[in-house]
């Protein structure tokens, strides 16, 4: 490199595609806090108040409650390879693409992966997936909660109590859903749930949110192994230990617990990042960022709506957070997400597998599910619109979005 | 959680031990920049701008140089899993602790592991490297280059012919050393080596920077499986994968590559550190960054000798920017520590395994290879010293380092 740039800089954006999207300013002010040693008194206090957090966001008394480091998949390949042996039967309900990368996940852990599917823009009803365990018997079931690549939100609330009553470890996938839709941990019976910040949590991507069950560590913990170079004598060594170093949440939980025994030297920039994620959630209150984000949500629709535009699947089981838009006949969808991007500083999203070309996702989520956001993005995308010839109700985006957070406020 | 706590708010720490240490301040600033989507064109030309900065850092015209989304050890563990199949022969020579992590990673990827071990405080002769080489016949060398845990760096500079001469792929975990010590990926023939910012590069911990050779890449690609959910027609699906999603160097070199193939979203926020890291290395020269770590690090030591207290292992090999000092009898190690983190703000080192209540490590990296740093490291260690009754010189230490940066200027 001949010429050193400069200091990053990136463009202003206003980020409502189904994620990342645009940080809480106060998440990225968190980001640039001075850094403190890993067993500073300041940091473990952090990292226990980071995990009490954790408990409110996921309603959960689970102590086993604290952070991967690494992106929402990481907290969900820690997941899958700390809770499956090798040849352990693992049920998937597919309803989307993340339902695939989950079955993809345990494959690679050699798990024997079974999956059920039901067409994009479905979710699955409680009975299918009680015939599947019925006939399948998995050791877990993971399903995910709400899927981006198609915008359902599959109901979980009756789910764990079929896995109990089966004997199988409930594991979901609730990064794109939590903090902007109902979740309840401990209510739903879940072992397992992992997500990421940089969707509704309003963060950025690189740290993954876990929460396990006393069950679930019981299982972990059947498998636990100390490391070579810091074991000692009596400390674990299961011959059936995780296939993973950096994911045995055994060796993690030991980390973070009262032990301290040292793992991964903990990413203190994206702890500070993920305690505020937790900790404006909790100051706003659970209920209430729920709710502002079904009402962010259910303006965006009634905005693309009231654009004259289609909305795919079934939209009573949409997540509040994202809503998958057909793009118009004729107009071309990459140029005119691009132009959305290029002269208004608005990005929506494009869409993976069966419905790549076919729909736009737009997202309403963390700092994002504002009314100003969503009033803004609906007036670019009529604009744009407008400029490739589709025919469009000039302002009924806006009006009709508009109508609903005046409703809201009566 | 009853009361929501506040923004965090760290206490001013000068981190001098064995890392992480204290951040330059343009890193944490760059972590405050505002977000853009993952396929934003400013995104993905800071990623490839990030690749080419650490072509720079690494001395690679490896094509294959970019970031893996973890912590350091995510990057040894990428390395290794990806590289090396189940069953394969691994050598791994151990000269401190995070030559049993690399022993440890490689068995959970279910390796053959072989090792051989010099005392901690030494390191390894080429002949005995390629001694052991020619007995285990390994596919892979795993060896770390500075090992915190002892301080000891070892030449790696004549293993890479040793490794081609008898066709083994050669891996370096540099984590402790790159930045601060010489490093020569390309000349010194290396297939793979990974680290992480919160070390020299002045960073916090959770991102790893790799780079690898073609010949490297072309194992992974024989490994080649696009996952499920958005593998087309004619995609690799190797029966002989890898055995994680995560750190599946293949699909994340599609992901960095030009084909953009989605995998995990990548972590914005640690990517404009680990670009700020690296710019910075540049910007000042990497050669005069070594050279900063390298006078910073003799003024150290010989102010810790200054101080009339005895350094740890072969000092010819020791690392630039880390000193093990033993703790003057009576002393007690912990508690004196903790008197400098209290009273001055100034965190030192522990130690693992052997070496644990022996001696304390100090460390001289990134940001913190100043002389104000050094100077007032040894003037805070000296009034510590002296309130636990050792005997020391007074202003032995700063008198010392002094005539080190002094005779540098000359």
């Amino acid at each position: 490199m001949t010429t050193v740039p400069g200091p990053i800089d990136p463009p202003p954006r206003l980020l409502m595609g189904p994620g990342p999207i645009s940080a809480y300013p106060s998440v990225l002010r968190a980001m640039s806090a001075p850094l403190v040693g890993q067993y500073d008194p300041f940091m473990t206090a952090a990292m226990a108040e980071t995990q009490e957090l954790y408990r409110g966001v996921w309603a959960t008394r689970n102590d086993a409650t604290l952070l991967v480091d690494g992106t929402s998949r990481a907290g969900i390949e820690a997941a899958l390879v700390s809770l499956v042996r090798p040849g352990d039967r693992v049920l998937v309900p597919v309803f989307g693409r993340f339902g695939h990368l989950l079955a993809e996940i345990a494959e690679r852990a050699l798990a024997d992966v079974h999956t059920i599917e039901v067409e994009w823009g479905q979710v699955f009803p409680v009975s299918a997936i009680e015939a599947a365990i019925e006939r399948v018997r998995p050791s877990l079931l993971a399903l995910v909660q709400g899927d981006t690549s198609t915008t359902m939100n599959q109901p979980l609330d009756e789910i764990g109590a079929v896995c109990a009553k089966h004997g199988v470890l409930f594991y979901s996938d609730a990064t794109a859903s939590l903090g902007g839709n109902d979740f309840e941990a401990d209510a739903w019976g879940l072992d397992a749930a992992t997500a990421g910040l940089q969707k509704c949590l309003g963060g950025p991507s690189g740290s993954a949110p876990i929460t396990l069950s006393e069950r679930a560590v019981e299982v972990i913990r059947s498998r636990g192994r100390v490391e070579a170079g810091i074991r000692e004598e009596g400390d674990p060594a299961a011959s059936d230990f995780v296939r993973s170093n950096y994911f045995d949440l055994g060796m993690i939980l030991d980390y973070w617990g009262p032990r301290r025994l040292n793992h991964h030297t903990e990413a203190t920039s994206m702890l500070y990042a993920a305690r505020e994620c937790a900790r404006l959630v909790l100051q706003e209150g659970r209920d209430q960022v729920i709710a502002r984000h079904r009402l962010a949500g259910a303006a965006m629709l009634s905005g693309v709506r009231g654009l004259g535009l289609e909305v795919f699947g079934d939209v009573a089981h949409k997540m509040s957070n994202v809503v998958a838009v057909e793009i118009p006949d004729a107009v071309p969808g990459d140029a005119a997400r691009a132009a959305l991007l290029d002269d208004f500083g608005i990005e929506i999203g494009t869409s993976f597998g069966p419905l790549h070309g076919r729909v736009w996702r737009i997202g309403t989520m963390g700092y994002n599910a504002r009314e100003d956001a969503v009033l803004t993005t609906l007036a670019g995308l009529e604009a744009v619109l407008r400029r490739f010839g589709a025919p469009v109700a000039a302002g009924g985006g806006v009006e009709a979005a508009s109508d609903v957070y005046r409703g809201a406020r009566e």
